[in-house]
């Protein structure tokens, strides 16, 4: 089998049956329409008694998703939760109930881990009502997440944003500065590797200590994604492989191409690692209406979101000061 | 760590916060109480929009869930999702949606996997919704379920059924006789050495036949657990470690002991594997209303529940024939 796993799984994904009226909208049963999306989003949505259930499944491969020379058990499952949660950040929704499976060898710490699991899902106000345990040659750790769409003050609800709602002179705009998780994955090798010659222990400055703690213990922007569905963005992801890779794909589902002028880099990091560096969980929104996103941060508190450039028709083009963005994220291969 | 991996899961699921009125009720927004269930049962039980929302999730690791030298993968992915629907139907409940992850090495046939796993959601009239897919050493499927519990014909939400509501003089019954799935892999593993022996395979009589699929593509009783839920069964849990272990469980959560007077034993199964051998997937309901299951049964077009035994007030009689029942399930090791 060929291609990267996403691509593999969209394959897979394309035999299941589609939500009823495709990706369109059903009439829910309540004073909006709800948007059922299924596979193929960040998360699905799905309406349960009036609500907006969003319903999504992420899995840590130690190894694969996390080295564990540089993390500890309890930074996986830490990692493994908010890297779920992200994924109901950008739909726009508040996380609700974790259901959390653990796989790995009998040597684990299994404390150390499940005090990752729970830091992550109370520092995201979730709650984890569930769980399996089973024996297997390497830690996997596989989070389930519901979610809901928030209510407006007049007790509509607010729509989930997909990857597809972008249109052609949509502004584009990230959460925050990106490569963070990055710089902070490099430093903590470079830590570990003088460690191991047996150098003093020197954390550097904040802005590395910061980036570590990112890369060690990243935070889904719940508050952010909330704040962008209220304002009404047309599109939303999150970066979990990396700007070039997940604005790729909100391209492509958008029918789009995209012209970035600007690109926010976090204090330790490159600019290399603010395109391809994975796990920020920063989100890249596109709306029609830059003023009303402003506006729905500020309400919230939140530090504005940063412009990086608009939506353009051309899906062909895709570049950062006038050159192709290549899609240098990081992606597992599958083949 | 020693003791099994369900004491483990059991101590850090101890961690967690408690539902709001520990396992008792809390008022629903509708017209009925309606009962949140955490992490303990064989699913949480939460309610959502009026809604009492359950969600599970389970895993199955090639090797230790599934015997690869006697299923396919398609099968691996058929059993990892019945295995998860059943915990719906261990509370009474309706499946509807599922999110699937899977880990495996580059070679695994994703393709057939999905077929399985596709198959056997279509088998229940569940919906995959969401998925995940990574590398890792060896094939892990887990599969998170959402269902719901059904209303009546006025409306009223029927109750999730726990395995804590046991009294003393309860009834005992079983959905269908046992055994079946641990005689068909006796079977297919002593085809499979007489196929390396180059022996004509011969695939025995239909019960032999009966009990290989029973293996190989179990099915979850949702229909009799919620005949069982609408008949107001005290206590249910679905047998996936076998009789012993799981009425073993049941009386633990209920602080109630047990006194078989039957066994009901598939065809081609015998008496241990009745006993001991698991993923059947039956469920074993307490009642102190027979007659009233009985007719729920009837109702629903299913055949009658089977009457093994009753429940006794003290928890350390725990018979079968008047001899001790030994928990002569099977647990993976965790230590």
């Amino acid at each position: 089998m060929e291609g990267g796993e996403r691509a593999v799984l969209a394959r897979l994904m394309a035999r299941l049956p589609v939500a009823p009226g495709g990706a369109g909208l059903v009439t829910g049963s309540d004073d909006l329409l709800a948007a059922e999306r299924w596979a193929g989003d960040d998360a699905a949505a799905v309406s349960v008694g009036g609500e907006i259930l969003l319903l999504t499944i992420d899995t840590a491969v130690a190894g694969v998703h996390g080295d564990l020379d540089v993390l500890s058990v309890a930074d996986l499952g830490w990692r493994a939760v908010a890297g779920a949660i992200s994924d109901v950040a950008a739909m726009g929704g508040e996380v609700q109930h974790l259901l959390v499976s653990v796989v790995g060898p009998p040597v684990t710490d299994l404390e150390a881990l499940y005090d990752g699991v729970l830091g992550a899902a109370t520092s995201h106000g979730a709650v984890v009502v569930g769980g399996d345990l089973s024996t297997g040659p390497q830690v996997v750790v596989t989070v389930a997440v519901t979610g809901r769409m928030p209510r407006r003050a007049d007790g509509r609800l607010v729509r989930p944003v997909g990857r597809d709602g972008a249109g052609p002179g949509d502004v584009l705009l990230v959460s925050g500065p990106l490569g963070a998780s990055g710089a902070g994955l490099r430093l903590l090798r470079a830590r570990r590797c003088s460690l191991d010659a047996g150098a003093h222990d020197d954390r550097g400055d904040r802005a590395e200590a910061a980036a570590m703690e990112a890369h060690r213990r990243p935070l889904a922007r719940l508050g952010q994604g909330a704040a962008a569905a209220r304002a009404g963005a047309s599109a939303m992801i999150d970066i979990s492989d990396g700007l070039g890779i997940d604005l790729g794909r909100l391209a492509d589902a958008s029918d789009v191409g995209f012209r970035l002028e600007d690109l926010p880099v976090a204090p330790a990091a490159t600019e290399d690692e603010a395109v391809g560096g994975g796990e920020d969980y920063e989100l890249v929104m596109a709306t029609s209406d830059p003023d009303a996103l402003y506006r729905s941060f500020a309400e919230a508190g939140l530090a504005p979101p940063l412009r990086i450039g608009t939506c353009v028709a051309d899906r062909a083009e895709r570049t950062l000061h006038g050159r192709p963005l290549g899609a240098a994220g990081w992606e597992h291969p599958w083949h």
